[in-house]
């Protein structure tokens, strides 16, 4: 099975989040799971805050990356398409709300759990949890904003 | 004049976000200057998204880190005390909302700056927003959440 990522086009391979071409990125890869989309994703172990947990501002971005692959693998769905048929839907955060929970553990495979909440013409609303060894530490919620199509 | 997060104790020395011994991290300082708190903040050239344009994962960091420095301080203030004096007040965010206004351009210094909004007892709500050329790309708020006091 293919990430979602890796049907983006061109200009976004160099994203230091999810872009396959990013040497010092995350490299994110999210991946259809029946009904949602799920990412997994292993701190390194300078991604700390406090000893042995894992630092905020990575977290963040981790919701942020997943919930914009999720909303274009919705938005995809939501038109009866699959991904890489065209055209291919593209989107920016607007907004990004993170709650945290607990504390994220250090030394733990991460998993990020992306469900669909809203579906318009712009915008597709992402919800995203953050667990740690099967315990939510991290929910989320991103405003995904529809950008018109550019060269590929 | 010292930096907010160079009078953080020890355990904070190793975050990604601020602390000044993690090799990889950004080293975040931010700085009193009036009633505010600013940090300056260069990204590097791999912290794009698309071409030209920086990596939102990182500005939540920035809004992040710098927005729990500046609690520390806005709530020592209000404490009529200085920074470094003892008790050292510590803050983890408890939840981070960003909303990004307009792409932020590689290649300039980005200036955040940190406002107080509210203190209580145990919270502290702070507004940071991040400029580019002079022109704010986006704003955030953080409501940082006091933590007990660990050995030093």
């Amino acid at each position: 099975m293919k990430a979602i990522q890796h049907y983006y086009p061109e200009e976004y391979k160099q994203c230091f989040g999810c872009g396959t071409r990013n040497e010092h990125g995350h490299h994110i890869e999210s991946y259809w799971d029946g009904d949602i989309v799920v990412a997994h994703f292993t701190p390194k172990p300078f991604h700390t805050a406090f000893p042995g947990v894992v630092y905020g501002g990575l977290l963040a971005s981790l919701v942020d990356c997943h919930a914009i692959g999720s909303a274009a693998a919705f938005a995809t769905r939501a038109e009866g398409r699959e991904m890489g048929s065209e055209p291919k839907l593209r989107y920016v955060t607007g907004r990004l709300e993170v709650n945290y929970r607990a504390p994220t553990p250090m030394g733990e495979v991460l998993e990020l759990r992306a469900t669909e909440v809203e579906i318009s013409e712009r915008k597709v609303i992402v919800d995203v949890t953050v667990s740690a060894a099967g315990k939510v530490t991290v929910e989320g919620r991103a405003i995904a904003v529809k950008i018109d199509q550019v060269g590929m």
